[in-house]
């Protein structure tokens, strides 16, 4: 019997190759999305078809109201999604907290399922300054979770992995695409038309578009091409 | 201008005694609850008198569909709740990881209210097993919280405050006595009736009984008593 692992999806291309790279490591994968009031509402439809495409044996979306308290550009209508390039400082599409509350929702799954693995693609190189994307917090995040679940009595520990954590985006997209990843079915724009086609302006996209054009390979996303900034 | 604190409310006798230990530290506070799919909704309405009595400011109920995947009493109804007494080993009551999903939403909350103080009634004299409720557990939810917020980069800690931690139930009561809880506002059961009363034969009606009698204080509440495994 495979072992079974859960994957954090987020309709996003970092993802979609974390799943690909559970399935190449042998892994039974059971992917996790969240509906947690992001504004671009159609990276869950993306998540879905990911999820098919990458081999999941059962997708799940988790309903997560983190839109009730705003805080960020990416739940809250009142906030603007930046448009002006990537700097240092945590940003505005930061959710507080966000991986920290995923991690621990996975957790709970993974001890009903007996999933002793999580695959969450988070990276510390293109990352634009997510606190809960660094390598310290998914440490301190294993630790907790062994502490404040059954792990602690059964002796065994949670791994958390995060195979991109030190890849380019670029890296990321040369080897998704050796594992055979359909990037075209992904999206990773912040603030996305109606039809779901890309803004080509903000952080998520200008990182997404660099990378493919890096990695020599041709990028299939849609843009639309918002005019703001320019 | 008062310090902000979350309060985590279940309705029950613990988390009422935790809001008057904040209330009397000096801290504003925010009380939250979560309606993650318990079999006993009454506490849901026994919080919101606890948390209008206690003084809370401000009151959110967090919906959160754990019950979608079962593997616990207090959520899938396939799964009875003991009533044969306390033993020393993880309950079929326990909620997987729960407390680390509580903690991590009321540190997202915490971030967008800028509120770095969190009060939780864990307990790990009269605690029945649960490891989310111990104290190296707490202790690693801080530090994961820490290295996962913007308390990372604006180099202050979470404080996770478990006053109820090391006392006894009837300690809690009496403490909670003085400071002027209303324990008829505050329901225990993990199987009550239809009209909100109380087994009197579960773990945690036990535990409830027994601190009021050692207390020496009049037991508030309204048991219509089970008469499985009497």
């Amino acid at each position: 019997m495979r072992k079974k692992a859960i994957v954090l999806l987020s309709g996003g291309l970092d993802s979609a190759t974390c799943l690909a790279v559970a399935r190449r490591d042998g892994f039974e994968c059971h992917t996790l999305s969240f509906d947690y009031g992001q504004r671009h509402r159609c990276e869950l439809t993306a998540s879905e078809h990911v999820a098919a495409a990458g081999g999941s044996v059962e997708h799940r979306v988790f309903k997560l109201d983190l839109n009730q308290w705003g805080g960020s550009a990416l739940t809250d209508p009142a906030i603007p999604v930046p448009k002006t390039g990537v700097t240092g400082e945590i940003p505005v599409t930061y959710v507080p907290a966000r991986n920290l509350v995923f991690l621990s929702i996975a957790a709970a799954w993974g001890e009903v399922l007996d999933a002793h693995d999580i695959f969450i693609g988070v990276n510390s190189v293109d990352y634009s300054g997510y606190p809960d994307c660094r390598a310290p917090f998914i440490r301190a995040f294993a630790e907790a979770a062994r502490l404040g679940t059954c792990a602690a009595d059964e002796n065994w520990q949670w791994q958390i992995h995060t195979p991109l954590q030190h890849l380019s985006k670029a890296e990321i997209i040369t080897l998704g695409n050796r594992l055979g990843v359909d990037y075209s079915l992904t999206t990773s724009c912040y603030d996305p038309d109606t039809l779901g086609r890309s803004c080509g302006r903000c952080d998520s996209c200008r990182l997404r578009h660099a990378g493919f054009v890096e990695a020599g390979l041709p990028d299939p996303t849609l843009y639309f091409f918002s005019q703001e900034k320019k």
